[in-house]
């Protein structure tokens, strides 16, 4: 499929690649935090997961909003910055959760990897923009 | 209808008051965004108000996602904070906006309302929370 | 404050009191759900509770990008409809689920009422609307 | 990065191909829409795209909440099929608006092609299921 960004009006104004991976990422780390929260809930050890599972839903919440907010690339107001510095603080939280974790449930393992790549997606981002 | 809050397990960790505000008002605000930006499109200047319209979609957004975390009030992490600054930096940004078009727009005065609103209850909730 | 929807400049396709109620019944209902499913998750039996707890999740995000659509009156198409039946099929479900556990957990009987009162709005609507 | 969803401990009662193909179809037309309406919304003729942007609107929003959904794979109750057909509804609705605009804007039709491509994977989804 063609890359629909690169058909935007104000395509000068961002960089297609470095907010096409932003976008990638925030969808790959909603989708895995939200499987993670189910499989946690579904697990044997439900009772001991719940910070885990806290976090898989809050991280899933933010990165499906800061994705909706990055796939409109238009505006260019000073909010897009706050959503994604939000994305980052919970990334990076949740990656620290699902970290320890890893090594009883590979869920957790693979989330802790979607949620870094996640934070260094949207860092990238920021960083360009400043 | 009996306060949900008030039959969580974890209820002694928060302020019921102060959370329930905050909550009420980033629905409140979601919801006053998307009409505004609805009726902003379906208005005759329609192509002098993407920036509100832009601003408004933002805004709904975040506040939508403010109000699902806000109502699951067990976990114990700073995240929270984080989503909850973005929604104080969106609403603020909103309501300025809205604000420039109050005179000729009633939605979009009733609009820059509930961002203050919204934005005012959240500091309330962070405040105290510190 | 003011009734946004009266300000809408397609507001006389629409019932303005029907669309509200519907609109505050999702809005209620999505917290409500959510605080629910957090209420199950940090309570000392949720490992019997996982079935409450998916329900409520999928009744809360169902609710929110309801009360989300509904807030847009401004479309004439036919999607609307869909949403609002899915709305309708689980706040029906998760009420079911709910009422079982009514006698033992205040979150989950009055979750059941924030349910069938949002299911019940959405009907009004529909209903209004053929 | 390793497929998540083989790791759910209910991995067994779904096909995780056809789930796979339905998020992701989801989660690129979420995306897809967002950004197709907000180039609409800074086009030049921003004014007689309306019913593109409302639709892309809508369309973004169901697409999203499918993919938070079938990404929690556990639950067996039947919410979820309700969800996948107002996604299904809506983007075929959506696939028909933007192919009238496909010849004068490249983003609506790449738009087209992806809800396309998502009512495919739902209702190969579903059909699977019954």
């Amino acid at each position: 499929m063609d890359e629909i960004l690169s058909t935007h009006p104000k395509k000068d104004t961002f960089d297609l690649e470095l907010l096409r991976a932003a976008i990638d990422a925030a969808h790959a780390c909603a989708s895995t935090c939200a499987t993670c929260s189910d499989a946690c809930l579904h697990g044997e050890d439900a009772g001991s997961m719940t910070r885990c599972i806290d976090l898989d839903n809050q991280c899933a919440a933010i990165c499906r909003t800061t994705a909706d907010i990055l796939s409109r690339p238009g505006p260019n107001g000073d909010s897009w910055r706050a959503i994604v510095e939000a994305c980052i603080a919970v990334c990076t939280e949740c990656a620290q959760e699902c970290a320890q974790h890893a090594e009883h449930h590979d869920h957790c393992r693979i989330c802790a990897e979607a949620c870094r790549a996640c934070a260094d997606a949207c860092r990238a981002l920021l960083d360009a923009a400043n």
